[in-house]
């Protein structure tokens, strides 16, 4: 996917989810982990993190940058972003992924590009 | 900072930065921190990369969602997120940690509330 930046990132809302799976740290690093693979991105590390009384946050670093996720399983909504740089990536693989797993009946999505002529300044610049 | 979703999403472009602090992981570590204890977050978990032959990647997982950081040093770029979540938290003030830090000399920020109307709905749900 050939961009106008450096990389891709897609911001989303996914609502109406499973509310149980919403609030399994096992089923949320489990999704989160597939949906960066999808990306086409290396993972570098990641966190999963469980809240009290309930909540999942969870995160993971991708040499193309990151995956992220915060689940409010009382209202059925998680917080996704999935930010990935280089042409080979692809961050909506990775969304269609979390929606399938967090089985999310309605969405709404911000995709904006990162870095945007940047490099082409840097070149500009240089060659004054 | 009282608003109408569940959290607020400073998502900016740092351009112009001081290169030399972008290629330096451990200065970025202590910017992203220090960002994070600005915005009133409770800090759960942090992460710091820095890739070859440059460029750093950083996340802090806070309770209250997370900021996260990817530098291009050789661009002078640095792609950052603040998201926090409740009344109590201040994103705003934890993107002008980073932008002093990094020596950002130009910013393009969109600012973007997270989860809005989810609560409403829910309670509206719960209501019928």
């Amino acid at each position: 996917m050939r961009g106008v930046g450096l990389g891709r990132h897609v911001i989303a809302e996914l609502l109406d989810c499973d509310k149980s799976t919403l609030d399994d740290a096992r089923l949320v690093e489990a999704a989160l982990l597939e949906a960066a693979r999808a990306t086409k991105s290396k993972i570098i590390s990641h966190y999963v993190y469980r809240f009290k009384p309930h909540g999942v946050s969870g995160y993971v670093l991708v040499a193309e940058s990151h995956l992220s996720i915060h689940t409010w399983p009382e209202y059925g909504y998680a917080a996704v972003d999935v930010f990935t740089c280089g042409e080979h990536t692809d961050p909506w693989a990775g969304l269609e992924v979390l929606k399938e797993r967090l089985k999310a009946r309605r969405i709404s999505v911000v995709s904006m590009e990162r870095g945007v002529g940047v490099a082409e300044t840097e070149k500009a610049t240089a060659t004054v």
